[in-house]
């Protein structure tokens, strides 16, 4: 296995995709949100690359089957039904639903990844739910983290490189890096001790603290709490249904 | 002092480089070979970001004069004078010259970096020169790895947080970093104690290799071996001459 990573999703060589399996990456918040909205039981997400595009694909759905989601610059887009916390997705407020989602930085990053032969979301909450839908597929990897408006993030990076980790963990030698996913891979073992802490101290954290949206670095830092595998699947992405262990978790009314 | 840091050129803000000192980082090797060329008595070096531009300069200059150097994917460009070897620019060879020179990453790296207030260019051999001269200055750094082929290169970054982790150790908590210059400073953590097994083990290190230049990575690896500051003039790359440092280092017949 091959694993290739880019830091920035303007770095993405999109026709290299078409052979590999693309994980998407956006601790803070995206693909945090949408694991935990899909393990809620939303039926499908949706993704808008603008709140234009996402606001003319409700048009076509109605609002009672679909909710509009999103944020720019952290903050809920005026007249949408949901921002881009993660406890906002609980308490049944998706269930059923379709959730057409648009946010600043994870939204680009899906758009570049298409092409990919499959695409899945990863975050620190389905970080192994990640590794061992990998581990059972042949195909070369490419780990795209969503960053920070257009630059690097640490806790992408960090999250990219956590799941590097436990990749290579698992193959020993039979795992080849690129130099970014070798990157990855040390600053995990740099800052993977102390997430939360790492969360607090990165630039979009601090911002998401200014803006009072502190509550959420903590549900972003829980490795493991969604074991949910989301999958593009004809532009929308659902939670895959063979996922034996998260089904389990989950209990049949998240089915 | 605020220091921020790009892992590929594609990154870098143009305009936001108008108030800040720009650090351009090639290790392999552009500007390990620039610095030494300077080392070794070059009048001054006009970088080029094509062939065509190259020759076009060396034409109007005339051949007695200049020298026209540089590589594309590793090799010496057909016809040109020198390639991109710092053992090449040794001897007396590049001596009261002016070397027009263009390569794969560090020329479109400092295309993109020319709007800086001032620019230099940081290597492993000259990375404490680099880092005394940002301490003297009052602004913000913007630190531009060149990359390899539009994406990221371990050496560069491994180099980048090695200048940043100098510049923290002299100013503590004066120095605010950008997520991108505390990962590159971990990442130094991670690698800075073998930069030759780094650089050997690097993907542009392993094809330095393959094509035969592995002996270059061992003058790349050569921390603080050429204490020269370039500072970019009018276009053109000149050694700092109130440098007393490395004045005093190289003698009279390299002022």
């Amino acid at each position: 296995m091959r694993i290739d990573l880019v830091f920035t999703p303007g770095q993405v060589d999109e026709l290299s995709l078409r052979e590999r399996t693309a994980v998407v990456i956006d601790v803070l918040r995206a693909t945090t949100t949408l694991v935990t909205a899909l393990g809620e039981g939303a039926r499908e997400i949706i993704p808008a690359a603008t709140v234009e595009a996402a606001m003319k694909i409700s048009g076509s759905i109605g609002t009672d089957a679909a909710l509009l989601a999103g944020e720019r610059h952290g903050r809920i887009v005026p007249g949408f039904d949901l921002g881009n916390s993660p406890s906002e997705y609980r308490g049944g407020r998706v269930q059923g639903k379709s959730v057409i989602f648009t946010s600043t930085n994870g939204s680009q990053a899906l758009a570049r990844a298409r092409y990919a032969h499959e695409l899945t979301l990863c975050a620190f909450v389905n970080l192994s739910t990640v590794a061992e839908f990998l581990l059972e597929r042949p195909r070369d990897v490419s780990v795209i983290c969503a960053g920070n408006e257009g630059g690097f993030s640490l806790e992408d990076s960090v999250c990219a490189g956590m799941l590097v980790a436990r990749l290579r963990e698992r193959c020993g030698g039979e795992v080849q890096l690129s130099d970014s996913a070798l990157a990855a891979s040390a600053l995990y073992r740099s800052f993977g001790r102390g997430l939360l802490s790492m969360l607090r101290t990165s630039e979009h954290g601090r911002h998401l603290q200014e803006i009072g949206f502190g509550e959420d670095l903590k549900e972003c830092a829980a490795v493991d709490a969604v074991p949910v595998l989301p999958l593009l699947d004809g532009g929308v992405l659902r939670k895959r249904r063979t996922d034996a262990r998260s089904e389990a978790a989950l209990g049949p009314a998240h089915g």
